[in-house]
């Protein structure tokens, strides 16, 4: 048995690798290809994932994975080994579900799709992009149903995104949420708005990076493992445990782009560079949901780096570095700008608390079209009737309404934009679990040292990768089930002091 | 047949890809991979190398091809589709001659062999890489071994780099050029020595590299194609036709290095972008051997580059971009330290006179290594009576003397100088070519204008490929065989006017 777990690991490396490999033609067409190395960047793509296809769904692996299976069930349950076998099958299982031309039907779709969604935003063109959407719903459709027996047409997308949950879980968990959220919206924007004038000036590309890095170095992200280069859209990618690197962009006129751009990227790689070197090459080594990671991101970005205690320590330093633009402004001053609340249109501008709502109303509507309830057709107005509900703001157009966010048009409809709140929610979860265990860390991060919180991270949730699941997290972390009390209570106790509610 | 051709072409260009997205690893391990990706890029860069290898010396491929070859012949031979064939065959056979464990075992080797190298070169320890390159001269044989019937044992070796040229063919070339260059240097190192303190001053690594970028972009080196990156040694690559491109690297207290070693990189590139687009993802797709590459690189790193005509135009821009530094270096002075001749050590600083000297040298020993008429034990001691024979300079340690260069210790011994030689030699003959077609050439280079010669290159060798031998495109531009007749014609008439002999 141990060559055959020598076995299958091997194989398993290859198609990781295969994967890994890919990432990296990604991440250098995002950030220095010159255009002229599309066309073959696009082919050579479409080779990897073929290659890795081929051998995730392979009889080959199949029979290994059957020949290990009762060895498996003698092994202790919360084993290493234990979890991998599991975790391996269930990938071979969705490979072999999925008909060998999907992934390159629906491939060639998104790419036609993308292309058409990039003309149709600056042209408020919604119209164009109809046929396309009406494809990749049949397409998210189609695939959903090679899973059959699902409570919701949607559940295999999640499952794809954040394993172990479903629609009606998140549902549940979104409409308590909501009900908490759209008070709190109303009464924070019934008080004077906070004037952001002091981020909205000058700031050079050079000193915004520079700050950037230093924070993150503190935070304990590995420049060993890892690097940041500039990009349009700002992601975080692996190559292997050994190298993770994260990307940003600058806008000189706004200091918050960058920077919390980079301290969220951060926390995602934080999050693969501290899984077990153990699970190299397997399917363990990777963040185990589209959740945890975004609530890795988000702490990271927002309990800690947007935090007063933390800018007690970097304002001074910031100040320092863009002497001219922040002399005159006070810590309150700076504190309240960055953490400043408003109705907005577009979410990756949002604030932490309208946030969610954003994310909330595209959930709801993608389940809504899967489940046939909603029609393309009458997307944009039901877009625009959510944002007058849940906002109370409706925008002048598709462009900064249905058109705004690129994964319908890139990805399937369904599964991509529940982790961005289930990560809001969990992210409290953990750092008061962190809390509980490290009181120190609240005045350590006011000097600038991160260590127990990272190690806290470390050890009790980036260390396990895939091993456990979301729901395992938190129970392991804070004894119970995922509640939105800690996050609710953060966001009250936070902003209602910024606001005197 | 066109349906069979039509596979042919499918199968070559996953082959093909396979290679890109390796080069594509491998420029980024040098550019700006953190070293924590070392372990995992081996790891995926040996998947592809197999992926390509299990490809190229398939059954299947076998087959396809067989049951082209008659087809094959009926064609047109200096067709594109009879080369295609041609060379694909080629390729094929070379795969199925050479046991799959080969490249495994060689790659494996190499690894520590150059490991074996970066510490030894400081050290000054040969001693230490003697068991390593025993085993390479081994496998280097090995190599050939499989290629029986060969007229020397380093045939097999250069067929790989300089594909028609035999080692006897290139020996007695050499001997030629040796015995005009040996007095040519002699007759110039008798006259007074240059003074170069001119290009040793501090340079700004901007200023240096937005020069460099300035003249490559006028050469034509198309950026929406390629860009260039910073990297410790210089190379060109490429990823597809569309993606070819340079890396470079600046010592700011030296002016010479970055500037030609950008002009060097950019005549490879050019090449390379100027192969005919139909050929993408062939083997046809490609320069056709080293010789001719370096013919590319150094016609336009030195012919155009180091020219007088050429700084007429260029050292009033280069004093605005340097002014404190060469506001008092006329023009003359200038041109006479970019071409100052000096017996020296070490190949990769040496001047266009001196530099096949060395280039011979390691020729000449890998040859008689190879056959065994000279020990590795006694290679260090070859090397320094060789080079006060022909230089009249010998290195006081190992580590400029055989250690100096990492070739043996990354690749086969056999194959890999020549090409620089042969380069020399050719890039004259076709620069003469050009200027007998276009004798307007010189005129519009002294204005900055590259536009007739590099249209004249690029339909007379870069739009062929591999479609053509070295020997073809020689015979091809100039009528006849080559010859280092117009090469030493330059030389002696540059340099006999620049130390007036």
């Amino acid at each position: 048995m141990e060559n055959k777990l020598k076995e299958l690991k091997t194989k398993l490396q290859e198609i990781y690798d295969l994967e890994m490999m890919r990432s990296l033609l990604e991440w250098d067409q995002s950030t220095y290809m010159p255009p002229g190395g599309a066309t073959a960047r696009g082919r050579q793509m479409a080779i990897l994932t073929r290659l890795r296809q081929e051998r995730l769904g392979s009889p080959e692996l199949g029979k290994l994975l059957d020949s290990l299976q009762s060895y498996g069930e003698t092994l202790d349950p919360d084993s290493d080994d234990a979890r991998l076998l599991v975790e391996a099958r269930k990938e071979f299982e969705r490979a072999t579900k999925v008909p060998p031309d999907f992934a390159a039907r629906f491939t060639e779709h998104t790419v036609q799709s993308y292309q058409t969604w990039t003309e149709a935003r600056p042209n408020n063109d919604f119209e164009s992009t109809l046929p396309m959407l009406e494809k990749t719903l049949e397409l998210s459709r189609e695939y959903s149903n090679y899973f059959p027996g699902y409570d919701h047409i949607a559940d295999p997308l999640l499952e794809l995104t954040d394993p172990g949950m479903k629609v009606d879980e998140v549902l549940s968990l979104f409409a308590e949420l909501r009900s908490e959220l759209v008070p709190l919206v109303e009464s924070i924007t019934a008080q004077e708005e906070i004037d952001d004038s002091c981020v909205r000036k000058h700031f050079s590309e050079k000193g915004q990076l520079d700050f950037g890095l230093q924070v993150i170095t503190d935070y304990g992200y590995d420049f060993e493992r890892g690097r940041q280069d500039k990009t349009h859209h700002p992601f975080m990618t692996k190559f292997s445990l050994g190298d993770v690197r994260i990307t940003t962009r600058v806008s000189e006129d706004y200091l918050v782009d960058a920077l919390f751009s980079t301290l969220h990227e951060s926390g995602h790689a934080m999050y693969e560079l501290g899984i077990k070197p153990e699970f190299e090459g397997t399917p363990l080594a990777s963040g185990t949901s589209a959740g945890v990671h975004e609530s890795q991101s988000r702490l990271w970005e927002n309990l800690v780096g947007r935090s007063r205690g933390f800018w007690e320590h970097y304002y001074p330093k910031l100040q320092t570095t863009f002497r001219d633009q922040l002399k005159d402004v006070s810590l309150d001053e700076f504190y309240a700008a960055i953490n400043k609340v408003s109705r907005s249109l577009i979410r990756v501008d949002a604030d932490e608390v309208t946030y969610n709502l954003h994310v909330m109303i595209r959930f709801d509507l993608e389940a809504q079209l899967l489940e046939g309830t909603l029609e393309l057709k009458d997307l944009p107005e039901a877009w625009h009737a959510h944002y007058e509900s849940d906002l109370g703001v409706r925008a002048p157009d598709d462009r900064d309404g249905v058109l705004q966010d690129v994964h319908w048009y890139t990805y399937f409809i369904g599964g991509l934009f529940q982790g961005y709140t289930l990560g809001n929610i969990m992210s409290s979860s953990f750092y008061d679990a962190a809390l509980k265990a490290h009181p120190e860390i609240t005045g350590e991060i006011a000097t600038g040292n991160f260590d127990t919180l990272h190690t806290w991270l470390r050890e009790n949730i980036y260390q396990y990768g895939r091993k456990f699941t979301a729901s395992e997290l938190v129970k392991r972390t804070t004894g119970g089930a995922l509640s939105i009390e800690p996050y609710m209570q953060y966001l009250k106790t936070k902003y209602g002091e910024l606001y005197s509610l």
